[in-house]
């Protein structure tokens, strides 16, 4: 029993042996490094993505989603400043030089992209002061450059944890696949899969919020207008799975 | 003057040095792997991706793109197999153990997934006893799932070369920033940038191949049918940047 347990105590042991933080300038302030960015600009960037089109989001007013959709985002954006903070102090203190490795090259370039994003997604979508054809001119490009920022950070993700593992494990090493390896391979495939689900469910129709009129019409219990059938029946023919939409609608109801 | 050019010099002979080609068993065998995954897996695959999107192939038949499509996918998938096949046998010749590690772990789910894409495609898509219904439902997800592969496959891409740059520099190391290393970062950076380019061609309204109708309309400078004109119309209403696919159209003829 003792002998079959070994890989797991032992993975136990390296876990918690890593898992420790602090800002000492040591390997425990480099944790802060995955911890922020995995949790602040994968996690919480993936839901500021989709918090749009999650059904039961839809009852609540366009402006208020707007301010959540940013404020995840800016704080999304926060916790990847810290992250990178913690681990250019690490590498001051250790002596290692920053921005050699394509990752840190990347990372960097997915931070400024994303700071920008912010930027212009504030300054265009929430200062009323903006037109509307601004507004429809730039949406397309904000939503493809915020899925492209996703993806590069989760590639980013990726190649940090090819990294840590590279540097980090020195006996057994990498190359003899000890159990911390497999745990921390195996979270590189679960960001994946996190990944591929917000873009699947950034990208379907039937999870599109529906348009302002056509939620005022069912929370109300109205008639639909005849406008309002004709966006309905416009909608019907472009997107094939306006059914699961519809049972959405009525759930929400 | 011999100084400046130094560094040149030296990255011309490193990559000189490494740019061999051989089935040998040694460092020159690895070497196919990357080429032929980024010829072959990265390249091709993202021309297989908008060979349908580029409005110079909407004079062609439908079933000449399908055809096009699935070769180039098929050729891709070829050269994937191989460049794995090199980097098996090095591994093997020079007892590295084989799937260890996240990059082998990611471009392997990446090649079961490409080849079940490609069979499926193949016989949803191209095999003519296929039923109408499931074509249209399949399509989303065929689309999807190949933008996903791809995507995958250039975070395998950034992770290999993350690899390679940290196993391959000894002296000086990948952390020292030599010529070599900044220039393979740049290529990382290229192929993220093409990554790029590839989903904003894939994923923009304007560049949609029209409909046959619509396409045998305007080659034959027909005037335009009730049904046509409401295909029209209702892309237009679909689709804010109709302009340039006109453009594109006129150009065309």
């Amino acid at each position: 029993m003792t002998s079959q347990c070994w890989p797991l105590n032992r993975w136990m042991w390296q876990v918690t042996k890593r898992e420790g933080l602090a800002w000492d300038g040591g390997a425990k302030e480099f944790n802060w490094h995955p911890l922020l960015a995995v949790t602040g600009f994968i996690f919480l960037q993936g839901i500021a993505i989709v918090v749009y089109r999650l059904p039961w989001t839809w009852k609540c007013s366009k402006l208020m989603m707007k301010l959540i959709h940013a404020g995840l985002n800016v704080l999304a954006f926060i916790l990847a400043v810290i992250s990178l903070v913690a681990v250019f102090d690490f590498h001051n203190v250790q002596n290692i030089p920053n921005m050699y490795s394509l990752h840190s090259w990347v990372g960097l370039i997915a931070v400024i992209l994303f700071s920008l994003q912010i930027v212009l997604g504030l300054c265009i979508f929430l200062l009323p002061l903006s037109p509307g054809y601004l507004r429809a001119a730039f949406l397309p490009i904000h939503v493809f450059s915020g899925l492209f920022i996703f993806t590069t950070v989760i590639a980013t993700a990726l190649m940090g944890i090819t990294e840590k593992l590279i540097f980090g494990l020195k006996d057994p090493k990498y190359k003899d696949s000890p159990p911390e390896a497999t745990f921390v391979n195996v979270l590189g495939l679960l960001i994946a899969l996190f990944g591929a689900l917000i873009l699947w469910i950034a990208t379907r129709p039937s999870w599109k919020r529906p348009s302002e009129q056509l939620l005022h019409t069912l929370h109300n219990n109205e008639p639909l207008s005849d406008a309002t059938k004709t966006d309905t029946a416009m909608s019907e023919r472009q997107d094939p799975n306006t059914e699961a939409r519809k049972r959405n609608g009525k759930t929400e109801e």
